[in-house]
C-alpha cells in the first residue's frame, strides 16, 4: 500500500509542478479520504494547503480527521476562519476532540471559537473524562428513540436526523435519559409490521459500558460481543454517547504497540516510528537500557565471587548458552501468558493451573535441551575440538544447570506477569528483558552451585 | 469478566443439581449468547446437551458459534438428525466454515449432510480456498443490488430478502456479477427521492480485496478505512463474498498473538493457552530453544579462544551485562521495526531512513550507557568492592565495547527485520531471541578485541 502512494505522489508532485489543478482534483476525488492522507502526509508541506483546498468540502473533512496532528496543525494555521469553520461543521464530535487533544492551545481557543454552540459543548464535555477512558473516546451524535414510537415513526425520525449521526444502524431507546434498550435498523425494516411499538421488538438485555472504563476493556467487549456500537452510560445508567467500533479497532491497535514497547523495553509513545525525533526514541529506550545494565551488576558480582573455579574449571565457555537458553525459556512463557491475559483468557484464579502446566512443559523442555545439550559438547567440544577440559563430568554439570534453569525460568516467566497484574501494574512489563535479568543471575548461581558439588579443583 | 462467569457458573450447577430447569432458562435468555458460551465452556461436560436445549432456537445457534471446538463437537455427536439441522440452519455460511474447519472428517460429513443444498454448496465453495486467505473467511450472504433499481425497490428488497444476511447495512451492486458499486443503508434511508435510481445515489470508487490476499492484508485495510464490510472479487472482478468487521477483528486478534508468539520464539499456535495440552506447548517451544541453544556453541568458541586473556584479565564478571545490554538495545530496534512494519507505518524503502535514526539514537544511548557504566563500575567495582583487577583501562575497555555493542544491536535490531519482509520472511522471526543469540557472539567479539587492542596481558 504504502508503495502504492509512492507512485501517486510523484505523479501528483509533476501535476502540481505543471499546475495542473483540474486533473489533480479529478484524481483525488475518486481516492478514499485515508488514501488522500497518507499521501497528503507524505508530500512537501507547502504544497498541502493548496492540494487541501482542491477537495470537495465533505472529502476534505474525512481526509482531515485521517492526516497526522503535525499536517493538521499547519492546515489550520492556514485557514481563514470561515475555511476552519467549514471544516469542523462537517466533523463528528469524537474526532474533533481527538484533534483538540493534539493541538496546542492557542489553535484550540481558534478551533473552540469557530465550532457551533453546540459542538463546543459537546467537545468540552468529551474533555472532561480522563484519558483513555470509555468517555474520552465516545461520540455524543446517535439515535435515540422513545419506547411508545412505532416503527414507522423511528425510521422517519431516523430519516429526518440521520445524517448528523456516527452510526444509524444501533439506535438507543431511553427514558428520562436512562438507557432502557436498543433497537437495530435491521429491525426496524425487518419489523412485520409498521405500526409496532420500539418497546415491543426492542432488545432489553442491553451490555453498556461506564464512562469511567478503561479503553482496553473497551476494546475487549467488541472483540467479545461483536458489536457495531456500545452505549455509553453515566454512574445513574443515563446514556451519555455511544463507541463505535472503527474506533475500538484504533484502540486495540494503540494497546497492542504500547504493549509491544513495553515487552520490548520501552515506555510506550504516542507517536509512529517515523514521526518519532531521535531524542523521543532515546527518552523511551533508555530508562530499561539503564535499570537493566546497573541490575547486571549482580551477575557480575556472582561471576566474580566464583572467579577462581570458572579460572580452574574453565566453566565461562558455557556461560552464554546458558544465560541464553533460560532467558529464552522463561520470555517463551512470559510472552504465552502476557497475551492471554491481555485476551482475557486467564485471570488470577488460575495461577496454580499455570504454574502446573509450566512446570510439566519445562521438564519436557528442559530434558530435551539437556540431552541434545550433553551429546553436542560430547561431540563438538570434546571429541572435534579435543578440548580436553571438557569432561563427561562438566558436561553433566552444563546440561544439568541447562535443565534446572528451564524449570526456573519458566516459572518465573508465567508467574511474574500474573502477580503484576494482580497488584495493578501491567503484566507487559514482565516481559524479555526483565525476566531475562532475573534468569542470568539465577542460572549462573545454578551453574556455580552444581559445579561446585560436583567438580573437585584439579591440581 | 472470567470472574462474572464463575460467579454465575456455580449458580448454575446448583441449580442443575436441584434440577430447577425453567429458573436457568430464565437466567440464560436474559444473557448474550458471547456470555452463555464462556460458561458453558467451563461447565462439566455431562450438562452441556441438558444447558444448551433450554436455549430458545435462535438464541442456541448464536451460542453454538461462540463455543470452544470440543465442545461444538460434543454438543454435534449428541444432537439428533433433526437438532443438528436446526442449529446449521441458522448459522451463516462463515460460521458455519469455521466449524466445519475444525472438526473431524465423520463430523464434517454429518453437518454438510444435514445442511440444505445452497447451504452445503456455500460451504464446500469457501472450503475451496487457501487457509488464512479472503476467500476462507468471507461469508457468501450479502444484500445485491441491480444498478436500474429504485430507491424504494430497494428496501423493499432489503425487506424481504435482509433476514438472512450477514449485514444489510452495506449493499453491493453488481452487473453481470460484476461489481460496479456500493450503497448503504444509510444513504437509501437519507436519499431525497424513493424513486431516484441505484445507479445515481451509488458510490462506484470501490475497495475490495481478491479472494487469493492474505487475511493479514484484510484486517490492515479495516483498521485503514474503517470500513463495515470489504466486497471479496474473484481474479475477473466478479462479486464472490463479503467479510465485516467482526472477523476482520477476529484476524486482527489471531495475527498480533500469532506476531508475538513468534517474537517470543514460539511456532504460533492455533489453541488458546488453557486449551493447550503440556505437548502442545512443548511442541511449539522446543524448536527455537534447540535451534538457538545450537547456535550458542559459537559464543562459547569465541570464549573458549580467549579464555586466557579473560582468566589473566578479569574480564568475565562484565559479560553478563554486555550481552544482556546488547540484548535488550536489539530487541528494542526489532520489536519497534517489527511493529512498524505489521500496521504497514513503514517499508522497505525507508531501510536508509531507519538506519540513520537508529545510528543516532543508538549512539545517544550507546553514550549515555557508557558513561553511566563507567562510574558505576569505578564507584562500585574499584572503589566500593575494592577488586584491584578491575584498572581505569578496564572500565574504559568495558564502556567502549558498551557503546559499540548497542550501536551493533540496534543497526542488527532494525535492519534484519526489513529484510526479512523483504525476502518474503515474516519479520517477526527477527525478534529478540534471534537478534539476542547474534548480538551476544558479536559483543563478545568486539569485547575481546578491544581488550586485546587495550589491555597488555600482565605479568
Amino acid at each position: 500500500m504504502a508503495e502504492h502512494s509512492v507512485t501517486v505522489e510523484s505523479t501528483l508532485e509533476a501535476l502540481l509542478a505543471e499546475k495542473k489543478y483540474s486533473t489533480i482534483r479529478d484524481i483525488l476525488i475518486t481516492m478514499n479520504p485515508s488514501d488522500i492522507a497518507s499521501i497528503f502526509d507524505e508530500l512537501e508541506e507547502d504544497h498541502l494547503p493548496l492540494l487541501f483546498r482542491l477537495l470537495p468540502k465533505e472529502q476534505a473533512a474525512e481526509t482531515f480527521v485521517e492526516m497526522d496532528p503535525e499536517a493538521q496543525e499547519l492546515l489550520i494555521r492556514g485557514f481563514s476562519d470561515s475555511e476552519l469553520k467549514e471544516v469542523i461543521d462537517e466533523l463528528y464530535v469524537d474526532d474533533a476532540v481527538d484533534i483538540v487533544e493534539e493541538m496546542p492551545a492557542n489553535v484550540v481557543r481558534r478551533i473552540l471559537s469557530q465550532a457551533d454552540p453546540e459542538m463546543r459543548k459537546n467537545i468540552n464535555e468529551i474533555l472532561r473524562y480522563p484519558e483513555n477512558s470509555a468517555g474520552s473516546i465516545m461520540t455524543t451524535e446517535y439515535v435515540s428513540l422513545r419506547p411508545s414510537m412505532t416503527v414507522e415513526e423511528s425510521i422517519l425520525r431516523i430519516r429526518r436526523t440521520g445524517v448528523d449521526k456516527e452510526t444509524i444502524y444501533t439506535c438507543y431507546v431511553t427514558k428520562d435519559r436512562t438507557l432502557i434498550g436498543l433497537v437495530t435498523v435491521k429491525d426496524l425494516l425487518l419489523a412485520q409490521d409498521d405500526e409496532m411499538s420500539i418497546e415491543e421488538i426492542m432488545e432489553t438485555n442491553i451490555i453498556s459500558v461506564n464512562t469511567q472504563a478503561d479503553q482496553e476493556e473497551v476494546a475487549q467487549m467488541f472483540s467479545k460481543y461483536n458489536f457495531l456500537a456500545l452505549p455509553v452510560v453515566d454512574a445513574e445508567n443515563r446514556m451519555v454517547g455511544i463507541i463505535t467500533f472503527d474506533d475500538a479497532m484504533d484502540v486495540m491497535e494503540d494497546e497492542v504497540t504500547e504493549d509491544m514497547e513495553i515487552m520490548g523495553g520501552m515506555t510506550p509513545s504516542d507517536k509512529t516510528y517515523l514521526r518519532s525525533t531521535v531524542f523521543d526514541l532515546f527518552r523511551h529506550r533508555i530508562p530499561w537500557l539503564m535499570l537493566l545494565m546497573v541490575s547486571a551488576t549482580f551477575t557480575g558480582l556472582i561471576i566474580t565471587g566464583f572467579e577462581n573455579k570458572l579460572t580452574t574449571l574453565h566453566l565461562a565457555a558455557f556461560i552464554p548458552m546458558l544465560m541464553d537458553t533460560g532467558g529464552n525459556s522463561g520470555s517463551q512463557s512470559s510472552v504465552t501468558i502476557i497475551r492471554a491475559l491481555s485476551l482475557g483468557e486467564v485471570d488470577f484464579s488460575d495461577l496454580l493451573r499455570i504454574i502446573w502446566k509450566e512446570i510439566r512443559t519445562a521438564v519436557l523442555c528442559g530434558i530435551t535441551l539437556a540431552v541434545v545439550c550433553f551429546a553436542k559438547i560430547m561431540l563438538v567440544d570434546h571429541l572435534l575440538l579435543n578440548n580436553d577440559s571438557v569432561t563427561t563430568l562438566v558436561a553433566l554439570v552444563v546440561c544439568i544447570t541447562m535443565a534446572l534453569t528451564v524449570l526456573v525460568a519458566k516459572l518465573i516467566g508465567c508467574s511474574l506477569p500474573m502477580l503484576a497484574k494482580k497488584i495493578g501494574f501491567d503484566p507487559a512489563v514482565m516481559a524479555s528483558p526483565f525476566i531475562t535479568t532475573i534468569v542470568d543471575a539465577l542460572s549462573l548461581l545454578v551453574y556455580f552451585g552444581i559445579a561446585s558439588a560436583m567438580l573437585s579443583t584439579p591440581v
